[in-house]
């Protein structure tokens, strides 16, 4: 099994909206547009979420691409999805979080339809943080 | 219950670890280290994912906070976990994903010591990002 790999993020609220983040030396910020009371410095945090499940589709998508022997000449990956912010916003209501999220994924290869079909299929089962989405993961919140 | 607010993002591989991802307007890159091959040009999928989460908490720990007329004086927010890769690698072993993710979070507000547990329990539940992540969310892919 080896090792696990250590991921951190540090951050600091700058507003009541935006964040300013620290991540192995890379900086981001976190912010939301005018209608949610930021000012746009940034993406906001579902599309953070959205953009970390895009990014390991790309790399997952790569890696059991090469132990196929596929080549991906092109590869372009959209993720969408409608919240109902009644739960953030009032505390009663469904859940507080997408209740599903899509992803639309053109592809190019060498293969055939049938074999990028699967490769999606595998690359899905395979991606953490698809994983982290679709199964349940406990989170601990400590106060320092 | 109102509209669903929509979150979209799309994104284009740029290599087998590099992605530039196009979120409302503003631009973010994905990429791996070099020890997972690739050139560093920004955060990694599961630096993202973290990002979104703290990002996510920032925004409802203020929200919940205006609500009990709690003023939030600092707030430092710090998600790490530890990943098994066995399954990204190989397809085979446990989950892809963190088993658990925790979030350190030093704040500093005009209330007591319990009424700030209580905010961070409550905004915990109310934040859409940590929700998707502790409980079952549906990820439907689809192929153009």
């Amino acid at each position: 099994m080896g090792d696990k790999l250590q991921i951190e993020v540090t951050s600091e609220a700058k507003s009541n909206t935006k964040l300013e983040v620290e991540e192995r030396g890379h900086e981001a910020v976190v912010d939301e547009p005018s209608q949610f009371g930021g000012e746009d410095e940034g993406p906001n945090p579902l599309e953070y979420m959205f953009t970390g499940l895009a990014g390991c589709l790309n790399v997952t998508i790569h890696h059991v691409a090469m132990e196929k022997e596929v080549e991906v000449k092109k590869l372009e990956i959209n993720v969408t999805g409608g919240i109902d912010l009644q739960k953030f916003m009032t505390g009663e209501g469904g859940r507080a979080g997408f209740q599903e999220i899509n992803v639309e994924i053109e592809i190019e290869t060498d293969a055939d339809s049938e074999v990028e079909t699967k490769l999606l299929e595998e690359a899905e089962e395979r991606c953490p943080v698809s994983d982290n989405l679709q199964h349940e993961t406990s989170i601990t919140v400590n106060k320092k």
